[in-house]
């Protein structure tokens, strides 16, 4: 019976999500079936984050207990073997049946992507969020992403739900830097709540359209009230980058 | 009676090609179908350069002229709005009605990328040869290219075919480096045969792998023998970078 962490990294175009549902193709449910075929038997794959439709993921990482005898190479290469090209197991590492991609998940890092220029770059059309002029001030909106580190309560940049945990949630880093018409946001943390990245997203390019000050953003935070923060920016930006452990 | 030089974008992948045919849709076609709205009567765009069907362009150039009085902006937005959005027209200038962009075109550069690892990144299955183990050796690879530099008789590169203008051609710089399991190729000449850089790709891999020495490219150069060369890569992984001009 070996367990295993899987390292999975897929463009969630034309996914419904990370998570099994009744209609359309989910990461999970396309990698429980490639598994079930393997396994000759129903398989749970538990992922450490639930991504939404269209969200990408260059390190989710998923945690999966076999009956067959199988090492982590050759489970690599079956896995994929079954599944479409847009999803792909990039490692595999044997781990004590215990682990739990979710619940011993430490820290999480996302980032999302903002094309800041008229004219958008065709190669980034399924990978960035399309912002035309004008150019945003990528510095106030690096300074008002800082107001997000620290350990606050995020309700602001919910979008209604309830969470069995609470709305406070530690960030551990949130940059924001450009190259060019490329604005790449990222942000660190032990933890985010529904939409919560995209709604800071979609705050931060209103302070970059000076519509609001940098220092608003810890009156956004202070407020809990989802009406002070900016839209939810578009899922296509948006990429899941890497989950992090106390081992492994 | 305004001319213009066009800086275009696409992604390859769908189209038939740079160049106009009588089955499926090439960009030049669809170009020539925008502007004709645009301009109320039929209009010829010439290209820099013809990529192949599935070949990527960052940096094509293409001259036109219309009867209609329009600044460069405009048409970059009224063109835009008129093209599928794999294809972006991505800078205009107004030039002299004599410019023609492919016969002043003075240095052409392309990019030819190879993932080499065992599983492919999903986000470059449509822009990267997928080669799997074992890891090339790129710099073997890199000192192979360097005797591509300078003026050769490149018809060992050559996808069957005549050229009106034989088959002598010089290469200004060739280029290739690896960032972890990508491998990036970079050749700007003042022209190139028909597959050439894909049929070099195929050389250098041959050379990545070790079956034949880096000291051999100059041979394969000499014989301008296509069959001592390697396989045409695939077009996926080719990018034409940019095209420079005398001005402009």
């Amino acid at each position: 019976m070996p367990s295993f962490k899987l390292t999975i990294a897929y463009d969630g175009a034309g996914f419904v999500g990370w998570q099994r549902q009744a209609n359309g193709q989910s990461i999970q449910g396309l990698l429980e079936r490639a598994m079930a075929a393997l396994d000759g038997r129903d398989v749970a794959v538990v992922g450490a984050g639930r991504t939404d439709a269209g969200v990408h993921a260059i390190g989710q990482v998923a945690s999966v207990t076999l009956e067959r005898d199988i090492d982590a190479p050759a489970l690599v290469r079956a896995v994929n073997a079954g599944l479409p090209q847009t999803i792909r197991v990039t490692n595999a590492v044997e781990v004590p049946a215990a682990f739990h991609a979710r619940f011993d998940a430490r820290l999480k890092t996302y980032r999302y992507r903002i094309w800041n220029g008229d004219v958008m770059n065709p190669f980034e059309r399924a990978y960035a969020w399309h912002v035309p002029s004008p150019r945003l001030d990528e510095r106030a909106m690096d300074e008002a992403s800082r107001a997000l580190e620290g350990r606050h309560d995020f309700a602001a940049f919910q979008t209604a739900g309830t969470n069995t945990d609470g709305t406070e949630r530690t960030v551990r880093s949130s940059r924001l830097t450009r190259d060019e018409n490329l604005i790449t946001y990222e942000i660190s943390g032990d933890g985010f709540l529904r939409h919560m990245v995209r709604a800071i997203v979609g705050t931060l390019v209103d302070v970059g359209r000076g519509r609001v000050p940098p220092s608003s953003m810890a009156d956004v935070i202070a407020s809990t009230n989802r009406a002070r923060a900016g839209r939810t920016a578009p899922p296509e930006g948006l990429f899941l980058v890497r989950v992090d452990y106390d081992y492994n």
